[in-house]
C-alpha cells in the first residue's frame, strides 16, 4: 500500500467534506465493538451514491489502497476495524428505504438502513422483518448481510440470508451487479448473490438490498421455564417443537440470570431458582394454541423436566421476559467478558457443552463462566468474566489459551468457531478449526476473482 | 477430450460391471427429458462410493475427459445430456439414506435417493420432506440439489437449497469438500455450499447430502377457485396472504383443465366455467383456520374475484383437486409442447403475463397456449401446443422465435428466463437476458477455480 495517499483526489469524488481525516473520527470509524485492535485508518470517507461507491474503488485499485466498509460498526470479530492505514467507506449516508411493494412484500434498503429502522417500517405497514438481535438499534442492513447476522428468531425464520431478495454490490474492480433481481425462483447459473452474503465485505461491498417482509406475527407470547439441570432442556425443546411453531427458544444459566436481576429493574420470572432456564416463543393465534402450550408445560414438568414456570399474559409481560435473556450481554459488558459464539447441531450440545465447560472449570476454577444463547439453532454463547483483581492483558491471555481448547473442541464436535458474529481478524488464525485447508484455499482463490488487487477489507477472514 | 478413451483403466476404478458401453445404455444414461440434443456419451461409469468418484474425476483429469453426472434424468434443460462423447457418471448406486437424526431432523442421503424415497422416509418418521413437483417418482436428491428444485411447495418452503443442511462435493481436482457441516449457524467465511446448489454439476459433483425435514403438516386442506379473469387471481391471492399461511398457491387457465378433463379420470372441480383457476392449499389445523378461510372465499365472491370455488373435505378430495394441477405437464406432454418457465416478481406477473400473451396470439394465432403454473412464486410455465398437422421440425423452428421474444420480454421486466428449470444447454445461448456480461465473466471465472481442466458438465450453463 501507498504512503501517501492521495487524499485530495478522494475529497473529488465525493461531496465536500465528505472525506474526514480528524483523529476523532478516525478513532470512531476505525473500530467496531471489538477492543482488541487500536484504529488507525488513514481517511474516513462517506459516499452518498452508488456511482460514488465505485469511484472510490476504482481510486482504490489505481492506487493499491486497501478499502474498509463500515456499518453500524456493532461487530464482534474486527471485521470492520481499521488498523493498517485504511480508507474507511462508511455508509452512514446511504441510509434511505428507497422502495417498497406490498404485493412482493418487499422493501429496497439502501446499505446504512438501521436494521431498527428496517423493522419499524415493517411494523408500520402491517408486515415483519424478523432478523433481530441485540444491537438492532445501531446495526446497518449492509453490515447485518456482510455477517449474515442471525439473533433470536433464527429457529423460525432463518439467518439474513433467507431475507435477502435481491443484491446490488460492487465488487473489487469497481463493477456494479445486480444480484438475483428480487425474484423468487432463478435458477440460471450460480447465485452470487449468496456467496457475497456472509462474505465480510472482503470481494465487494454491499451498495443496495431488497430485503423480504413476512406477514406480522399474531399474538406472541413467551415462556421461561426452569429446568433441573442443562440435560432437560433437550426434551424441553423436543417438545414444544412437536408441538408448536416456535418463533424462539434461547436459554441462559442462574450465573447469567443472577447478573440481571442485581440490576433491581427487570423482575424475576419466578421464585423457585433452577441452574438453567429456557426462554420460547411462539404464536398463540388461537385458544387451541395456547391451550397446547400449557398442556406441554405440563408435560415437561411431569417428566421432570421442568421445575417452575411462566408465561406472558401481556405485551408488557412479554418485554419484561424477553430483557432477562435480551439484556444479558449488555449488563455483563461490565466484567470485560471474554466472548465466544460457537455451535455445533442441536442434537451434539449437550455433550459440547458438558466438555467445554469441563475444559473452563478445570484450568481456571476462579473464572466466572455465563453460557446463554440461542441454544434452539446450536448456537451457545460462552462468556468468560474477568475477576476484579485480575488486570486485562493477564485475563486476556489466560483467556487465549482457553480458546485454543476450545476451538479443539469444536473440531472434534464437528461444529463452528463462529455461529454468527464472522470471522473478521479476531477468528481468523483459527478459522482451519472449521474450515478445512481446501476449501480456505477455494475461498482465496475466489477473493482473487473478485478483488484481484486486494483491495476490499483485506486481512478479514483470512491473510 | 481424446479420441481413444481409456475406457480399461476406468473400469478398474469401479466394482466390475459398472461401467457400461453398449448402445441401449448409451441412449438411456445419455439423455434427461429433453429431446432437443442426440445422446452421444462414450461409457457410463457407476460408482458405488465417495472415493470411486474422486477417482473418476482424477482419471478424467489425467485423459481430459469430460463428465456428466446424471441423477433421475427428469431434467428440462438437458443439463444432463451427454451429447459429445462424454462419460455419464450415474448414481444409480448411490441411492441409500445412511443416517438419520430425529433431534436435528436430519437426514443423510447419498445423491442416487429419489425425492419420493426421501418423502416417504420422512412420513415414516412423523416428519416432512416439503419440495414437491410432478417428478418427484424418478428425479434425485443430487440433481434437485444441482437445478436447486422447486415446484409446488415454495411459496411456503422456499426451495431445495432451504433444505440442504450440509454438502458433501468432489470438485473438478477430484478434491472432496464437507460444506457447513450441517450446522444451523456457521458465519466462518463464503458459504461454498449454497455455490455448488444449483450449479448443475458445472463446479463439482454432489456426492452426500445432509437434508433437513419440517414437522408434518396438519391437515393439509385445498381449495379450487374460478376466476373471472386472470386480474383477479393476484387480488385472491393477496386475500388469502394477508389471512392464512399457505403451503401453495398455483393457477392454471381453462385451456390446461379442458385436457385434464378430456382424460375422463378427474372430475371437474364445479360446474361454472371460468378462463382461470386458482388452486390454494393451507394447514387447516384448527376449526378457526378453516373458518377464516371461508371467510376469504366469501370476501373474495363479494368482490367479484372469484366466480366459484371448492374446499377439499377429505385426504381423497384433496389428492383430486391437486391432480388439476399436478397432471397437466404429463397430459399435455401427448401436443410435444414447447414449454418455457419464466418468473418476474409477483406483483409483475399480471402486466407480463397480458404481453407475453398479445406476442404468442399476434404471431401465432393457431397456436393453442396454456398457461399454468406457481403464481404465488412469480413463475409461469408456457406451454405452445403443436397443431396436429405441423411437423415437428418446423413448430420448433417457430417457437424458437417466440422464444427471443419471450426472453425480451422477461428481460425488460427483469424477470428470469428459467425460473426453476436450470439453464443446462437449452438456455444456455439465452443466458444473457437474465444474467449480466459481468455476472458470466465471474461466473466463467469461478468455474475455472473449481474446475481448471473443464471437465466437469463442460458446455452446460455457459460454453
Amino acid at each position: 500500500m501507498s504512503d501517501h495517499l492521495p487524499i485530495e483526489e478522494l475529497k473529488t469524488l465525493v461531496e465536500p467534506g465528505k472525506v474526514l481525516t480528524d483523529a476523532a473520527s478516525l478513532e470512531t470509524y476505525g473500530k467496531d465493538w471489538t477492543k482488541h485492535y487500536a484504529p488507525a485508518p488513514s481517511a474516513i470517507v462517506f459516499p452518498k451514491s452508488i456511482e460514488q461507491v465505485q469511484s472510490i474503488v476504482r481510486w482504490a485499485n489505481a492506487h493499491k489502497v486497501a478499502l474498509v466498509p463500515s456499518g453500524g460498526r456493532t461487530g464482534l470479530s474486527a471485521a470492520a476495524v481499521a488498523a493498517n492505514g485504511e480508507v474507511v467507506v462508511a455508509f452512514d449516508y446511504m441510509n434511505q428505504i428507497v422502495d417498497f411493494n406490498a404485493v412482493d412484500r418487499s422493501v429496497v434498503c439502501q446499505p446504512g438502513v438501521i436494521t431498527e429502522q428496517l423493522q419499524q417500517f415493517a411494523e408500520d405497514k402491517g408486515l415483519y422483518y424478523p432478523v433481530d438481535f441485540a444491537s438492532a438499534g445501531s446495526s446497518q442492513v449492509g453490515g447485518n448481510i456482510g455477517t449474515n447476522a442471525g439473533g433470536i428468531k433464527v429457529i423460525r425464520y432463518g439467518m439474513t440470508r433467507n431475507w435477502v431478495a435481491g443484491l446490488k454490490v460492487v465488487t473489487g474492480t469497481g463493477e456494479l451487479l445486480e444480484l438475483n433481481k428480487d425474484l423468487i425462483k432463478n435458477a440460471t447459473g450460480y447465485d452470487l448473490r449468496h456467496l457475497f452474503i456472509g462474505a465480510e465485505g472482503t470481494l465487494g461491498f454491499v451498495v443496495e438490498a431488497t430485503m423480504r417482509l413476512d406477514r406480522a406475527p399474531k399474538n406472541l407470547t413467551a415462556m421461561v421455564l426452569g429446568t433441573p439441570d442443562f440435560d432437560s432442556i433437550m426434551p424441553v425443546l423436543h417438545a414444544f417443537q412437536g408441538k408448536l411453531d416456535l418463533t424462539a427458544f434461547e436459554f441462559f444459566s442462574d450465573k447469567a440470570l443472577a447478573k440481571i436481576l442485581a440490576r433491581g429493574d427487570i423482575p424475576a420470572p419466578f421464585e423457585t431458582e433452577c441452574p438453567f432456564y429456557a426462554l420460547l416463543e411462539f404464536e398463540a393465534s388461537t385458544e387451541e394454541i395456547a391451550n397446547d402450550a400449557l398442556a406441554t408445560f405440563e408435560h415437561c414438568v411431569e417428566q421432570g423436566w421442568v421445575v417452575d414456570g411462566v408465561m406472558s399474559q401481556s405485551e408488557q409481560q412479554l418485554r419484561n421476559l424477553w430483557r432477562l435473556r435480551e439484556d444479558i450481554s449488555e449488563t455483563i459488558s461490565h466484567w470485560t467478558p471474554y466472548k465466544n459464539d460457537i455451535s455445533v447441531t442441536v442434537s451434539r450440545v449437550p455433550a459440547f457443552l458438558r466438555d467445554i465447560d469441563a475444559i473452563v472449570e478445570r484450568s481456571y476454577p476462579d473464572f466466572e463462566v455465563l453460557w446463554y444463547g440461542h441454544i434452539g439453532d446450536g448456537n451457545l454463547h460462552l462468556n468468560i468474566l474477568k475477576p476484579e483483581a485480575l488486570p486485562k492483558e493477564e485475563f486476556f491471555a489466560k483467556c487465549a489459551t482457553v480458546n485454543t481448547w476450545v476451538f479443539e473442541t469444536v473440531q472434534r464436535y464437528n461444529g463452528s468457531i463462529s455461529a454468527e458474529h464472522g470471522v473478521g481478524m479476531t477468528k481468523r488464525d483459527y478459522l482451519g478449526y472449521s474450515r478445512s485447508e481446501a476449501e480456505i484455499a477455494y475461498m482465496k482463490a475466489i477473493k482473487a476473482v473478485f478483488d484481484p488487487n486486494g483491495i476490499m477489507n483485506p486481512g478479514k477472514i483470512f491473510n
